[in-house]
């Protein structure tokens, strides 16, 4: 039911021939109230498509009726043409539903440097808006795809209310190329400050620690919109609580769906000095090419690790570092630990834990092993 | 004739059995004088292995004899009695050539983490130290190799002096893993200081600019030794004129050779406001994993380039932004340009140019594609 299984939305997603494939590629997301509190989250790439460049102003507002999202077309550098068309699809959007273009949110996803083809954008929305039913969240969800092998939807159930939610995605997250899209719904009330706050700290803990490949999109967009019509009030940390599982489970849908990953790998980085330290050795251990390569080729290669934990600037001490694979702690003290060949990375699931032996702090970022198939397909095909 | 080219200087590569393969995997050059100039540049890498951890103390007195190099083994993250094996090749070293284990330089490559076999070792050293010759140059850029598919050396010749080389490194470089070892010659009279300020421009403009896999290794040396042989006196400028060639050429050689490369690919980046930002943007470029795919796939994906130009804190303007493949201006002003079909990229040389247009400073950085050889060698060999 994914995003309209709160109460108070309708969804749809229809085929605009956007695509050459022929799949649906126009989504809509209408929150029919008695609320319209909206936030949303954009990618930090300073480099940012029409779309993010619409919905960052609408979503200052902290109000918004619907989402419209295309695949087939990232609209990114795309000029006044390219803005237009964005213009256009929020006027039509708010044009069907009776409400201003200023309340709605407009995304895309799919080639960048390329002209949407507007006119068929726009009979997707029409389209889309006369499809539009209080069922309608999985079609939503369907027509966001792009590389995605699977629809991503997730819900939470709390007493009285609920979240639910889609992504697109397959992988290249940092928030990444490939573009991120996710629409979350909620039917509690909730006032629009708590719901920024909320989704701004369910999504630091979830979505910005993952990291299949270290780009970052230019289209991507987290949006939440809350309804209010369960009558249930909450506030900004109920909420979040409400807001991070059903994050961490999209995040986890979109690392295993990958594009041409054979491992998800969580990297956690405990003993630093600071949170920040840990996030820092993290990433640059799941940015390492080398590293991820091993990881594809079922190697502990823990000197690998060494490498990129030696290219930070986190507090420690290279002579006392240890390093884990599955829990083998094949690196002690910064010398050679139990033998690699206790670990055994056939598994999807691998876990390397580094402990900087620095501090209290830790943290974990999510990335994928780099594989032949991730080359084939960022090679074959232009995203 | 490599680093033997220069008058003053004897060099040898021999097989010590480190290799599983049997190749040669010690090298010796020797500077015979009468001048005993050394200056040296290290891995910025702070997990550094113990025959960097020696060589640093070596290097800051301006002064040496000897360079000892092994493959087969990294001697990094082994502890104590890795120091030890260091220690002990210098020391052996040493007494062979009647000098100070302070004045002899140790170089080590291979996989990290496994222990060196030192008795190996040091009947190397003793074997390298019975065969040097004059012409032994070529000999020890062989003994440094290991997933180099051909030896790199290069000479620069001067009016009564001349600079040699040898280098080793698959690729990998940020300098980076797999490790780049560097050995320069120079039979020209010059002060330490000189030397330092002469290898520290040369480096800087050059293997500093490389970034095959943005992956940085523990071991990374390059050291040059001047024997003052000819009798000519240079200075600092001087010698980086001569010194910047032969760098530019090995570092070339590198690049060719990178690890299941099929594309040299350098990215200049103009019209920025320092050469910092230039640096900063080129580097962006040249790690991202999604262009360089796409280069694997020859297609001239500049919305790849974009989102990595829009990750930096450089100054520019997204709206103004152009970018060129092969001279193909296919992003103007930050829209779309020239067709992306008028680019081919079946040549193994590509040039990306970005302007940034915020200013007058340019640098170019050095890179290769992201193919599935690149994926195959680094995930089914350790190293």
């Amino acid at each position: 039911m994914s995003t309209t299984a709160p109460a108070g939305f309708r969804a749809a997603g229809v085929t605009a021939g956007l695509k050459p494939s022929g799949r649906p590629d126009v989504a809509l997301v209408v929150n029919d109230g008695p609320l319209d509190v909206l936030a949303a989250v954009f990618t930090s790439n300073r480099c940012k498509a029409n779309p993010v460049l619409w919905s960052e102003v609408v979503a200052r507002t902290g109000r918004g009726r619907a989402v419209v999202l295309n695949s087939g077309g990232a609209n990114c550098y795309t000029g006044p043409q390219g803005f237009a068309a964005t213009h256009r699809t929020a006027e039509r959007t708010a044009e069907l539903l009776g409400c201003g273009a200023g309340e709605v949110l407009v995304c895309s996803t799919g080639l960048i440097g390329e002209q949407l083809d507007a006119e068929r954008l726009l009979a997707g929305v029409d389209a889309a808006a006369g499809a539009l039913s209080a069922e309608g969240g999985d079609d939503a969800a369907v027509a966001v795809m792009t590389t995605d092998t699977v629809p991503k939807t997730s819900v939470v159930e709390r007493d009285g209310w609920s979240c639910g939610g889609m992504a697109k995605g397959a992988g290249m997250l940092a928030p990444a190329l490939a573009t991120m899209l996710v629409v979350l719904t909620t039917d509690a009330v909730v006032e629009p400050a708590d719901a920024d706050a909320a989704l701004r700290a369910a999504t630091a803990a979830t979505f910005d620690r993952l990291d299949s490949d270290g780009c970052q999109s230019t289209n991507d967009t987290v949006a939440l919109l809350a309804s209010g019509a369960s009558g249930v009030r909450v506030g900004a940390e109920e909420l979040a609580a409400a807001l991070r599982p059903l994050c961490a489970d999209l995040a986890s849908q979109l690392l295993s769906d990958a594009e041409g990953s054979e491992h998800d790998v969580a990297i956690t980085v405990r003993g630093a000095a600071s949170e920040a330290d840990a996030l820092e050795v993290a990433r640059s251990v799941a940015r390492s090419n080398l590293f991820k390569a091993a990881v594809f080729g079922r190697d502990p290669n823990w000197g690998r690790v060494m490498a990129a934990v030696g290219t930070t600037s986190a507090a420690f001490d290279p002579a006392v570092l240890d390093v884990s694979f599955n829990g083998v702690a094949v690196c002690r003290d910064g010398a050679v630990g139990e033998p690699r060949s206790l670990v055994d990375l056939s598994a999807r699931d691998v876990e390397v834990v580094v402990d900087l032996k620095a501090g209290p702090e830790e943290a974990t970022v999510w990335t994928n092993d780099l594989t032949h198939a991730y080359v084939h397909e960022n090679s074959a095909y232009s995203t």
